[in-house]
């Protein structure tokens, strides 16, 4: 067996998602050090299309630390979206009520533009590595794997940050006694298209129907997204186009709204489950994003709970290398949770409020309606709404 | 068998609860006639204790209409209630939120001030009355009953309203296939208990404990009124006076905060459940209050609820009345469910937000106290809260 290359630096993060590029990027503009390795390349990352509505937040930290502003030249800004129910639709105007907007930016492109700064700055990043494991992560953390060229490496470093997804494996280095996880399972999924089509309409349509869900979103001037509500154990392979029309158009056509239908070329069904692990720190590991936490993706919280994990992880490990104070990092945990369990229910409104459960009756489907109605009728109701949706202010 | 005494008049009412006798009372200043008809004897429903806080709206209703302004010097104005959660208590102030308040007093009250004002004014209410049925709800409604005195009567009118309570024999006039009923049982009920302390708080305190929910309620500086979650089939004469003060004390005392406790000198479990009637109207039947909807007490919407359902349903009649038009009777219905089912929904969002379900599990528990810290935190969800709990305005 060869032996192992070792390298020491400041931040180990494992999992070159946009919350490890981000964290890697903000602490060289403060001066640390960190090397990302990541266990998927960078191509094969680059090509499985991923969502995103960006939180004003999100699109602030993108731009103001010079990550790229291509989010204003290819994405598109919302400045609010539509609530449909008993057929009608409602807007909620995020301009007029909280003086912000979120922005329609898939989450592979704030990968692709964290990986390119990253590679512009000279970022130290492993794509495509194998055989990863984090040890010793409370006394004197290291990540060992074995890079694309087949050579066998160990990172050294003071602090350890987890930002490798829902499966992480970082977290599995926290033991059962440590931590507390905390699960809610949803009695349905989604069924995610994209299709070759004009939009339907210029923003996000969330539309409760007797039918179920429905979400009427967008990609581009010719490729739109769209998914409804569905049996968890849907395969996508069973739905013919005419099925999925039919299905999209009975939850959120009339009153003059109509689908504009081309081409299904993708069809994925969307699992739907609530995650949280607690603490987000044991030792000197750091979990960020959805190797802490997942949320569904009514309200599409993901990678912007991800990136406001990251300014909060940024802030305390840059002051920690600053000042040699822990108080940022001692703090990192409840800080960010108070984010995420804010998120997770905003979540789940969002969710309970729009989709038909099958342990629901009549009247919870009244009510259902009663709340729709309650929101868009109350500026107070819709600002809620509005705040939440468009992001809580980082720190 | 003695013969049936007729009498005519322009709107039969059955219950004379604060609904009937408010509908009678807003009648009589429009000019219309009406003969209220209860079942229980005026004593007995003026010895009947029946908590009691009152939107604004609800107040204006008592003043602009000349029934009494005893609650402005008997009852207690309250611009705020508290929410208590992670054991720390957070305000949500009305007055500053919406510029309005609530009061605390008596349903009771509210009830001798009506039947004061309908003696006053010569109104004619029968309590007491005994096989009280309704007929011909569709063409030609009438209203039999045996007096106090044991004659019988038979009360002809144009309209009929049933606003009899949450056992309507009016509802059960309205055949099965011309309704539809909506139900939510909820897997807890309250134990209430009336004690002799002076007020323990200036306001009410709604408090979320991992040991269940308790209201601190008041009710004179020397009587307060309390409640707590409690299993369904709980007896309250199981309970001992240390039993219940340990259980509230255990949901609510803490930093600072002390129950001043004193004698429990009565003990009941309230019942827990939502429903509705659709439609509220059949014929020339219209339902108003319990008779169409019964709501959980988290949130005391039930009795605001039936004197919004009166606003409406008066201006409606007075409407007929005065130029022969069934607009307003027709668009009843519609008009009062509408706020029936945001009330619905603000009752259940109470309840869900401040209970303890056995049903939840450790995530929904968290995502609860997300939730609360997510409508203290943010001045748009305080204040969405608030406008329903002072009330929405009347049409």
């Amino acid at each position: 067996m060869a032996q192992r290359r070792v390298v020491a630096t400041q931040v180990g993060i494992v999992g070159a998602g946009p919350a490890g590029l981000m964290l890697s990027h903000l602490l060289a503009r403060s001066g640390v050090d960190s090397v990302v390795v990541e266990a998927r390349t960078r191509p094969a990352i680059e090509t499985t299309i991923r969502a995103g509505i960006l939180e004003h937040g999100s699109v602030r930290m993108l731009l103001d630390n010079d990550v790229s502003d291509r989010v204003l030249r290819e994405g598109y800004e919302h400045e609010g979206i539509e609530l449909r129910f008993n057929g009608e639709g409602h807007r909620i105007d995020f301009r007029a009520l909280v003086g912000e907007s979120v922005w329609l930016y898939p989450q592979t492109d704030v990968f692709m533009d964290l990986a390119a700064a990253r590679e512009r700055d000279g970022g130290d990043v492993r794509y495509g590595v194998t055989d990863s494991r984090v040890v010793d992560v409370v006394d004197a953390p290291a990540i060992e794997f074995t890079d694309a060229e087949g050579v066998d490496w160990r990172v050294e470093c003071e602090y350890l940050a987890g930002t490798d997804g829902s499966r992480s494996i970082c977290r599995r280095e926290v033991p059962e006694t440590a931590r507390r996880s905390y699960f809610r399972e949803y009695p349905f999924a989604w069924f995610g298209i994209l299709c070759e089509a004009p939009p339907s309409a210029p923003e996000l349509i969330y539309a409760n129907s007797p039918h179920g869900f429905a979400l009427i979103s967008q990609r581009t001037e010719t490729v739109q997204r769209m998914y409804f509500q569905c049996e968890k154990d849907t395969d996508p392979a069973q739905w013919s186009e005419e099925q999925i029309w039919a299905e999209l158009g009975r939850r959120v056509e009339g009153n003059g709204f109509e689908l504009r239908r081309g081409p299904v070329f993708e069809k994925t069904v969307l699992p739907f489950r609530s995650f949280v692990c607690e603490p987000l720190r044991h030792g000197r590991l750091l979990l960020a994003g959805d190797a802490g936490h997942t949320v569904p993706p009514t309200g599409a919280k993901g990678l912007n709970l991800a990136l406001a994990d990251v300014a909060v992880l940024h802030a305390a490990l840059a002051g920690y290398f600053a000042t040699g104070s822990t108080t940022g990092i001692d703090a990192y945990s409840d800080t960010a949770l108070t984010r995420v369990w804010k998120a997770q229910h905003f979540s789940y409104w969002m969710t309970s409020m729009l989709h038909e459960s099958p342990e629901a009756n009549a009247f919870d489907r009244k009510r259902q309606l009663g709340e729709l109605t309650s929101v868009v009728t109350s500026r107070a109701g819709s600002t809620w709404l509005a705040e939440a949706y468009t992001g809580w202010p980082h720190r």
